[in-house]
C-alpha cells in the first residue's frame, strides 16, 4: 500500500500508529498539504478533497479520512470493538475528534509551528473551542483508562493524535490531569511510535 | 428510546430520517440548541458536548453524534455495506461530512434562517468552504446514482441532510447538475421524511 503522508500531519500519524500497532507495512508519498499544485497532481484522482492522510490499497482503490483509515484497518482487531455499544461510543468519539476536537487543535498547531503573526481574537477564539474540546475529553476520561470500555482503541489514537501536540499551538494541558495520564497510557503501548514530525518554523 | 431533537437541525434530521426508513419508532424531546441552560440541563450527563441529536437508548445508555447514531443502527441492514471497502467508503463520505460539509452548510444555514447581519467577508469565506465540498460531492456524483456502489446508504442520508436546505445559507446549486439529480433520487426513496423544521425568522 501506498500513503500519501505528510510528516507534521495528527491525522496522517494516527494512521501510522494503528499500521505500527498492527505490523502493517506500506511505502510513503510525501505531500506537501501547503503545495496545491502538488496537492493536485498527486491527489486529485484519489481523493475528492486532495488532503492526506490518502491510502492506496494493495488493489489500487484510493481511501480517504483518516478516521475511515483507522475504521477499516481497525475492524476485526482488537482497536475496534464488536460489542455493539462500545462500537458506537468508539464512533461516538472518531465523531466528535473531527468536528470538535481537531479543527481548533489543528490551525492553533499550524499556527504555532509556523509562528504565523495571528490577530489576539482569532487565536483566542480557537484556543476556547480547543480547550471546550479538551475539556469534555478531560470529563470523559474521569475514572477512565481510555475512552471506550478501559481498552486502548481507535478513538484513543485519533483523539491523542492532536492532543500530544497541543502544546505546540499554544494550549496548555496543565488543567487537564485526566487527559495528561491518558496521553501516557496511550504512549506507553506496545508498538507505540512517535509523530516524528519534521520542524517547520 | 427517545430522541433529543430540534426540528431545524439537519443533524438531528438525519437521525430521523434513517429511523423512519427502517419504522424504528421513538420518542422526542425538544432542545433549543441556542438556549444553553436548557442544554446543561438536559444533556449534561449524557453528551460530552450537549449538542443535538443525543439519543437515549432503551436501556438507558446514552448515544450522540448524528453520524455514530446512524452507523450503529444502519449495521446489519442495507444502509451500510456489509462489503469493506464499501463500508470504507461511507465512512469517508461520513467524516468529510461532518469535517468538510456541514460546518460551512450550517453556520451558513443559520445566518440565513435568522436573518442576522454578518460581515460580508466572513459570509462569504464559510460560502467559499462550502462550494468547495459541494464541487467536491458533485465532481463525485458524476455518472453515479447515490455515493457509494450506486447504492442509498447512510452516506447519503448524512450529506442529503444540510445540501438539501443548502439554499437557505445562501447556497446556489444551480452548478451542480449532479447533486440536484441526486437529491431528487434521495428524495425518491421510499419512506421518506421531510426536515420538516418550524419557521425560525
Amino acid at each position: 500500500m501506498l500513503l500519501y503522508d505528510f510528516p507534521e500531519s495528527g491525522n496522517c500519524f494516527k494512521v501510522r500508529l494503528l499500521f505500527a500497532h498492527l505490523g502493517i507495512e506500506y511505502d510513503k508519498q510525501f505531500v506537501d498539504p501547503f503545495d496545491f499544485g502538488a496537492k493536485k497532481e498527486l491527489l486529485g484522482d484519489l481523493n475528492p478533497v486532495r488532503r492526506v492522510p490518502t491510502l492506496v490499497l494493495d488493489d489500487g482503490r484510493p481511501l480517504a479520512e483518516s478516521n475511515a483509515i483507522l475504521t477499516s484497518f481497525a475492524e476485526g482487531t482488537a482497536y475496534l470493538p464488536e460489542d455493539r455499544y462500545a462500537r458506537a461510543q468508539v464512533f461516538q468519539w472518531l465523531f466528535f475528534e473531527q468536528f470538535s476536537h481537531q479543527p481548533p487543535m489543528a490551525i492553533t498547531r499550524v499556527w504555532g509551528r509556523a509562528q504565523l503573526d495571528i490577530p489576539a481574537e482569532q487565536r483566542a477564539e480557537q484556543l476556547k473551542l480547543g480547550n471546550n474540546a479538551l475539556r469534555a475529553l478531560d470529563r470523559h476520561l474521569d475514572g477512565r483508562e481510555f475512552i471506550v470500555d478501559d481498552t486502548y482503541s481507535i478513538a484513543d489514537i485519533a483523539l491523542y493524535a492532536y492532543t500530544h501536540v497541543a502544546h505546540e499551538g499554544g494550549h496548555d494541558l496543565a488543567p487537564y490531569a485526566n487527559v495528561r495520564s491518558w496521553l501516557a497510557r496511550v504512549a506507553a503501548q506496545a508498538r507505540h511510535v512517535a509523530i516524528d514530525a519534521r520542524p517547520s518554523a
